[in-house]
């Protein structure tokens, strides 16, 4: 091996060395993928997705997004008028740890850190046995700044959506705003 | 006067009263406008903004939304960078009266009735005197399913927001998700 060669490894090793240390600064979230088969890829763009509805727990304070296809049917008026949600409606549920607001003048919670974002979607040929939903669970952690596919079964998916199957698995309503 | 007259002129009489009945039912929320000139139709189309950040009292569930303004320069890090939001962004924040969920298979919090819509909009030429943002405050009553501008100075508008003038008078910052 020649000096310029070597001098190219060196180059290619370092270099991707840096790619490795980038890649581990800015993880591809899209890349995950639970046990199951749902890839948070099918959720892509749901960081700009509109409000469906809110809740809180002592644990978390919750937003529901959905995409364009999921609040089209809500404004329709399903699952009211006794129709199911469309193919392709998705639903995603972001979760804070909350804390107490040390800058508002009155007593509020607000956002810690970001701890999961639930998933559904619609596609009755891939979840036929759950009523045509797949649920999914991904967490994050602050420390690592990286999303994990949960392994395990849905946290609360099907078995609690169960519940509600008069409204196609759905909880929340659209909330008025 | 003739019959036909007679009958046109129920007839037109009948059509005001259906139009006025009609009018009661879905009111205009867009033609309001608080006596201190925020314009509700400033915020048109806020039903479907991305969210900012959430946040809970005992007595509401609150999301934050912002315009496709302010969330591109949050993205952009501001207001962390220094640099203070660009004329034209815009915030909503819903508020939703909470109650216990009677469905759900744990203890969670979910909306009740919508109950206000606090905006905030930053035009530097109209609104000098407060930082350059506008605040206002739209209430809502499910029972006639309006809207009503607030008259008061806007609840928790400047005198509140002063508190945080080091982030351009913005409470929350994009929060992860």
């Amino acid at each position: 091996m020649d000096r310029t060669s070597k001098v190219k490894m060196v180059t290619a090793a370092t270099a991707l060395g840096m790619f490795g240390a980038a890649a581990a600064i800015a993880q591809d979230k899209y890349a995950l993928r639970t046990p199951s088969g749902i890839a948070f890829s099918d959720f892509k763009g749901y960081e700009d997705w509109a409000v469906i509805s809110s809740a809180r727990t002592d644990e978390v304070l919750k937003v529901i997004v959905g995409n364009s296809v999921i609040v089209k049917a809500y404004k329709a008026g399903i699952p009211g008028n006794g129709r199911p949600f469309p193919e392709g409606s998705k639903l995603v549920k972001l979760q804070w740890k909350p804390k107490k607001s040390t800058e508002a003048p009155f007593v509020v919670d607000v956002p810690d850190v970001f701890s999961q974002a639930f998933v559904m979607e619609k596609n009755s040929a891939r979840f036929p046995t759950t009523g045509g939903w797949g649920y999914a669970l991904f967490n994050y952690e602050t420390a690592s700044d990286k999303f994990t596919a949960d392994p395990s079964p849905a946290d609360c998916g099907h078995a609690c959506h169960v519940a509600v199957k008069g409204k196609d698995y759905i909880f929340h309503p659209y909330q008025k705003r």
